[in-house]
């Protein structure tokens, strides 16, 4: 019998469909087929054809030029320009503003055959590095709001670019979705006097079978009420709402978990497409909602791209997933 | 400059993004290539090889025997199953339920090769009537509170066989989404005194450019906050909560829309894969919410799947749209 789950931060249902159950050979991944040929912009020696980098880390050699490890450029196709004020403007029942706001891209590594299932430890510490540096960056900025780290990888994905490389969007408005969690998070506090990711960390160790990976300062594991198939949660042990607050040991571990999911990914469903998103709380809330600290948790949501979102999930908000995360789970230990 | 715009409804924003703007050529769709070649089990003589049917309309022949014009039969894989109690069970921070409701598919015609762009006014009238007729089937069952009539038409759009199909599912819990648009809606009135949909139309009909088509009974226009390129929403213009509440000759007036649509969408867009929902207000509602009636008008969201969801979206709740919708419109009604 298929089962309703909810998930306990959001209030989310999804079916876990067993009827519907596959196993991962089901999900074909397209191993060795990522790697574009042809002129790539990201890569060493092509440094003029990106709009100029705002970071960079380097072994040698002046900005725009090669030395690189990792390369910080704006989006040549940004979503949200740097310029501009950030009025609400009302027309009636409609509203609007300028689409201010920033828009990066972090080339994760000059070498186009790397990525983050084949980098060395050295190399993904890197970039989780570049991630709290561009953070720290772009919070001086007071007309942003939110600051969201993400990745595409895959062209399923929305990657369009297979050269190895994350992206950074900041929004003059807290996003609905960011909204939702700290709501949610915010109830439970008030609730029960705790916080709700570090209630699901307690569970999720006692009850083990949905953890894929633990180390000292993250856990990985296979949410509850996972929306997709092989999808993954990891939560850092140590409860805080912000993720520039990483510290080094952290990052180190965080390197650690890097390495071991995305090589699993790549081993058991044969290098699938998947989204990573950084959940942290907003910028400038510290006089709104002085609470929020004790509320909020971040984490990483990783969801691979196996199935397709169709009309149900379109029309309800909920999800049909046919890999119960008990199974996912065992598959990716394994 | 991109421009940020608020959804009026539920207040969700989307990015236009003028510098990624693209022409309707640069979404290429699949013209010809939709149509699956070898055995299909929605085809005329096939009948044995579905789950027995629940409706059809006929001009000839016993159920589940050839003679059948529209067909609606429970889906073979279904994400929700029809027997059993619909108690939640809690386990400490976690929730869940047995997975009970409906899932039925639509088959809209007994040829391989119809669909809803070279389909005849017969055709699809008939098929808008048994969306009616199963809908108030279902209705009577009192464990259901939301029946969700969708179509996945394409692969990118999940539809896994191209036979011309849509898709009935029942759930005993009202929907994340459909609980955001009352809310949203019903805030709207309490303000206002006036139903938020029937504002769009007003507001919809004196702009004028985002109208793409309009009947005696409907409107079909791309939403000043679209969330995809070529988005279409089509509203009754009588105020209605209720889809079943639809009558004969809102059903020609909704044919004919549909014919008009799904023709330019094939035309304009090259056949793409698209999803639309009837977004109606949940079942067993009376006695919880007498003013839904006032706070809410069902409708139809067709989103056409030209770009993909990526990690922004997943993590922002938010829409990167490359297409302004006042462009879109003009382009479906040219």
């Amino acid at each position: 019998m298929p089962e309703l789950r909810k998930d306990p931060v959001i209030g989310r249902w999804v079916i876990i469909a067993t009827e519907r159950a596959k196993r991962p050979d089901d999900f074909a991944g397209e191993r060795g087929l990522r790697i574009s040929k042809g002129f790539c912009p990201f890569c060493v020696g092509n440094e003029g054809k990106t709009p100029p980098e705002v970071y960079s880390v380097r072994e040698s050699g002046e900005p725009n030029t090669p030395g690189w490890k990792v390369r910080v450029v704006p989006n040549k196709f940004p979503a949200l320009v740097s310029e501009g004020e950030t009025h609400r403007i009302k027309e009636g029942i409609y509203q609007h503003m300028n689409g201010v706001g920033r828009h990066e891209v972090i080339i994760e590594t000059p070498e186009h055959t790397k990525f983050l299932y084949n980098m060395s430890s050295d190399e993904i510490k890197l970039v989780i590095e570049t991630y709290r540096e561009r953070y720290l960056a772009l919070k001086k900025d007071k007309r942003l709001r939110y600051i969201l780290i993400f990745k595409n990888y895959g062209s399923e994905a929305g990657a369009s670019l297979s050269h190895s490389h994350s992206q950074i969007i900041a929004t003059p408005i807290v996003p609905k979705r960011v909204s939702e969690e700290l709501y949610g998070a915010r109830n439970f506090f008030s609730k029960n006097n705790r916080c709700v990711f570090c209630s699901v960390i307690e569970r999720e160790i006692g009850e083990g079978r949905r953890i894929v990976f633990r180390n000292k300062h993250f856990i990985a594991f296979t949410p509850y009420a996972s929306r997709f198939p092989f999808e993954v949660w990891i939560l850092p042990l140590r409860h805080s709402a912000f993720f520039e607050e990483i510290n080094d040991k952290e990052i180190e571990a965080l390197t650690e978990m890097f390495m071991f999911l995305f090589k699993r990914y790549y081993n058991v469903l044969n290098d699938p497409a998947y989204n990573f998103i950084i959940h942290t709380a907003p910028t400038q809330m510290s006089g709104k909602w002085p609470s929020i600290e004790f509320d909020y948790h971040w984490h990483i949501e990783v969801i691979p791209k196996l199935t397709r979102v169709a009309g149900f999930e379109w029309g309800t908000g909920f999800y049909i997933n046919p890999m119960p995360p008990e199974n996912a789970s065992e598959f990716l230990r394994e």
